[in-house]
């Protein structure tokens, strides 16, 4: 049998859903391939969305019109906002989700876009014509061919999962692997290899000590992933701290020869800033304790989730370390952790459109790029289905650039640097995170993403209106005058020091001690001003604030992110011969050869390549 | 790794979740091991509950303490009493449900039930110690230990797929088969053999011409399945009808020679009730039409079930086929149909607990003992969880008649019949079929499984308010006077013959125009009764009504099934060697030593057992 689409998406993951409904939502008459519509976006380990630069990333793909923020949003049970005691440029939200509300919450978005049809069935082979990706064939014997391929297959790529010395093949657990798929696109000349990860214990609720943990409670504000809609929590529900003990440390070191991490039963390596908890003893070995977090893992659910406590340990030796903790002394788990190795492909094969330098039309994005996180891969995904689209329509591209977005930070850094190991983001791989935050991704994205028909017109409307709110706030707060008497009392009170003169309400913004709320209670027409905004006002308060008290940060990295931006401009793909350049060092020569990078921007991030190697570049173009 | 209970259960659909929960309920420590605990009571076919004879099996295990009632109650969205133009003998509640709901509404239930512990694992082997079930041991090398082991595992014994000529191993689509397992168990000396079953393809919802078929809505008056807490449809979606025709029979037919059931493919035999469509077109050559049903699988999803289309074929013959009918013209599918082929063990090898002849300790139950159905496998999930709980403490046994119980039925044709194909109830299984009614499950069952702790106090308290409330109705009817001069006019309206002297209520209530609602306008003492019913009185009036109008018919059956119980009554196992009894048939002693019946009662319903084969042995008795 055989089906015609645009764009083919290969599994129903993170990425995979959010390239799907990017594709389909710019046009493209898309399928979605996944084994199993039951577990559409399933989270195969916390589930949870967000975190550190993973929070501002899911606001990036709510901006340009993406999903994972509003069916965050729809399915949390609790939401915080993390680095509150830090500035803006690092405030990260974090939500704890219902892991099937959150399955089924997907499954309602995939069923109601247009253009979009799901196919249950397993990808056996790639299908590419005169060196361009032409479609697949699936276990089934069906032939599914369209304009663009898009691989989103998460770990199921020849996945080996590893309980000690017990090895089984799958994809995740309860769920077979895809033996084969890897074997027909390496046929093509693309490189693979071997990652692992791992997840850990899940615990029976019933059988814990809560009175040993310390509590964690949610945030009940008005913060939320998505700028559209309004905020709902299902139910804050509480997740819990404890920590593991020498006790514990003994009994995980008592095992270490069965570990497959540890006695070469597993060579590719695993998240460094996700390890397993047996890594953390082999690579710490001063520390006594290491924290653990009990989430739940639903509203209704006894099942709860051991962050932390990632492992592969034999399940017997899992167990009477997690007993060692007083918390945990009853423990009931109803699995051990588990590792799993899986193929990727070196994303250093890829353009920034996430579209393979090999073969023409054929897509990666998420894990099979050798990322790990949930966001990560949805905003490849997102990147690898726009581009997709566009492709199979023959129009254009849509990139975004290290100062525009982390998912363009992410992308650069994967096809410019490539991968060693499991590649998470951080704020710190950001270089403009001033310019980053996750208050201003929809000032940053919602209308170039509009401008292809990404994000949709309610989208637009609405960011127009708050931009235009925000404006005015701050056009307002430049041209109110603040006099020494109406407020020097006020400003003491604060801990300020007072005015000797007369100044505008933007003046006195910069301080610690002021913001909006204290501004607001001496001046009833800013008041008034915040209190008429057209929806979700404490988050154009707050948008107006940062924008002011951060006023001369944000001026001064985009500065700089303009000048990188001349570098960004300077295109050089085929236009040297890197082999024969003798002028640069051999190693710039082998790494420019084999990255080929798009713009000499691009040519500097490589590492290898030295800026005298740039200035030998800059020369040659007659610069 | 070695974790001990009183009893494990081998699998978490429809029979081993009752089994679990009967099993915990009554007080034994359980384990219900799964593969996939987001797949708990997954509806592999279609996601409905209940129907002809099914419904009533329903009624009965919710009578019984069972979960099966009320987890369809909660996550129905649809409802409707099949048979209602036919006697309440045959009535057969039924609800299509929600399928994803009806998982985590299991869960919920699961995770709320003491004593019940749940391990997401694959069993690899049964362990055997003196002849004894001792537990198992699963494939990431955990033995788990118990004095009985229920084995509830479905279709995924060596499961392998068939679509057209394409074969895969698997336990159901998207999940991996169980290998080995089986053969652990037959090395013991139980037999094993193949049985097919299959499933229709599923519909994309924006793709049908729903113009073009015929709309059948629920129902919404107080039935419900469960006897306890409030009717509660979460909303009532319409299924639809159409009909297959002579140019989708041509379509399906070119296609033969690819069918996997009509090229040899599969030996195995299907459920006879249950068709694929080629069967039926195989079977019924001139039929011009079949029915379809199309039904929704949940409350927001796009996919649909089409019942009545299960299907083997070659993918693009399904489709092709389909497009033929005006109403699919345009279908979109999700996934074709596919048959499965997957191991069973003869019944006959079991006891009426369900209990192994072979292993002592083992018990079958579900799909694995040859029969077909959600509800033919819980209520068998019940009787073997509850037998397993009581024989791991050593005491006693739980076992329903023939005249209890489709349950009952369900069981001794299994034992003692055994099967030559998937084994489905129907009402004409039932001998005594009038005494099985839904309305009545709980004046049958509910007082018997509260004496074993089966069914909790509530229940029990609840059932024993409503038989009291049932008997005042009744007894109120006995004494309360009509007169002609108050009725006839009445009377005549309606239909029926006018009185000439007084009588009862009572009296005039066999009389088929005539119901306690009517009844209750000419009287308002009974009306006022009726209303002051503790609790869903429309319930308690129909039971009354029930017990009232066919009381001739009910007090008929139940004789003679207690003449069958002095039959019951006459144990015989272990008091014949059949094989040195030349009186007998050579067929009947062949049977009779292959079955070694318990009872006189089930020698004689052994096929090839005769009258006169049952007298011998009466003789051989000396009575």
């Amino acid at each position: 049998m055989n089906f015609k689409y645009d764009v083919l998406v290969i599994g129903g993951g993170h990425a995979g859903c959010e390239a799907a409904v990017a594709a389909a939502n710019i046009g493209a008459k898309t399928c979605l391939v996944t084994m199993d519509m039951n577990k559409i976006a399933q989270m195969s380990c916390n589930p949870a969305v967000g975190g550190i630069a993973k929070g501002q990333i899911v606001r990036e793909i709510d901006a340009l019109g993406g999903e994972m923020g509003r069916v965050t949003d729809a399915t949390a049970i609790q939401f915080r906002m993390l680095n509150r005691s830090k500035g803006p440029a690092v405030w990260s939200p974090r939500a704890q989700c219902d892991r099937e509300k959150y399955i089924w919450q997907w499954r309602t978005v995939l069923d109601g876009t247009p253009n979009l049809d799901i196919w249950q069935d397993q990808a056996s082979e790639l299908i590419v014509e005169n060196g361009r990706a032409a479609g697949i064939k699936t276990v089934w014997g069906v032939e599914l061919r369209a304009g663009s391929v898009v691989i989103t297959a998460g770990t199921f790529l020849n996945g080996l999962m590893h309980i000690g010395r017990h090895k089984l093949p799958g994809g995740r657990i309860a769920e077979p692997a895809v033996v084969g798929f890897t074997e027909s696109i390496t046929s093509h000349g693309i490189r693979s290899a071997r990652m692992k990860t791992g997840t850990p214990v899940r615990i029976d609720r019933r059988s814990v000590h809560f009175e040993d943990m310390e509590i964690q409670e949610g945030e009940m504000d008005f913060h939320q992933f998505s700028f559209m809609g309004n905020h709902r929590v299902l139910k804050q529900l509480p997740c819990w701290t404890c920590y593991t003990n020498k006790e514990a440390h003994a009994a995980l070191l008592k095992g270490l020869p069965d570990s497959p991490l540890y006695n070469g039963q597993i060579q590719s390596i695993g998240p460094r800033y996700c390890p397993s908890v047996e890594t953390k003893l082999m690579t710490f070995p001063d520390k006594e304790q290491h924290p653990l977090f009990l989430e739940p893992e639903g509203e209704s659910t006894n099942e709860m989730y051991l962050n932390g406590f990632s492992s592969s340990m034999p399940m017997e030796v899992q167990l009477e370390a997690l007993k060692k903790i007083p918390a945990l002394r009853d423990v009931k788990i109803y699995r051990p952790g588990y590792a799993i190795e899986y193929d990727f492909f070196d994303p250093t094969q890829l353009e920034h459109t996430l579209e393979s330098k090999v073969i023409e039309g054929l897509y990666f994005a998420g894990q099979v790029n050798g990322t790990t996180g949930y966001e990560e891969a949805a905003g490849q995904g997102m990147i690898a289905g726009v581009n997709a689209a566009l492709k199979s329509s023959g129009g254009g591209e849509f990139i975004l650039h290290r100062d525009e977005a982390y998912i363009g930070v992410l992308i650069d850094d994967l096809v410019t640097k490539g991968v060693d190991e499991p590649y998470r983001m951080f704020t710190s791989r950001a270089e403009y995170r001033i310019l980053l935050r996750q208050d201003d991704a929809d000032a940053r994205l919602t209308e170039k993403a509009y401008n292809i028909g990404l994000a949709k017109k309610d989208r637009y409307d609405w960011w127009m209106q708050k931009k235009e709110y925000i404006d005015r706030i701050i056009e307002f707060c430049k041209n109110a005058p603040v006099k020494p008497r109406e407020v020097n009392a006020f400003l003491e009170s604060i801990g300020t020091t007072p005015l000797r003169e007369g100044c505008k309400i933007f003046d006195l913004i910069a301080r610690p001690q002021i913001n909006m709320a204290n501004l607001s209670e001496i001046s009833p027409q800013l008041k008034e001003l915040l209190d008429a905004a057209p929806n979700r006002k404490e988050e154009i308060t707050e948008a107006a604030e940062i924008k002011m008290k951060y006023k001369g940060y944000i001026e001064r990295e985009k500065m700089i992110a303009d000048k990188m931006h001349r570098l960004e401009d300077i295109k050089i793909r085929g236009r040297f011969k890197y082999s024969e350049m003798l002028q640069l060092s051999t190693e710039a020569r082998q790494k420019l050869e084999k990255i080929n990078p798009e713009t000499l921007a691009q040519a500097s991030r490589i590492p290898g390549v030295s800026p005298s190697d740039i200035n030998v570049m800059l020369v040659l173009l007659g610069r």
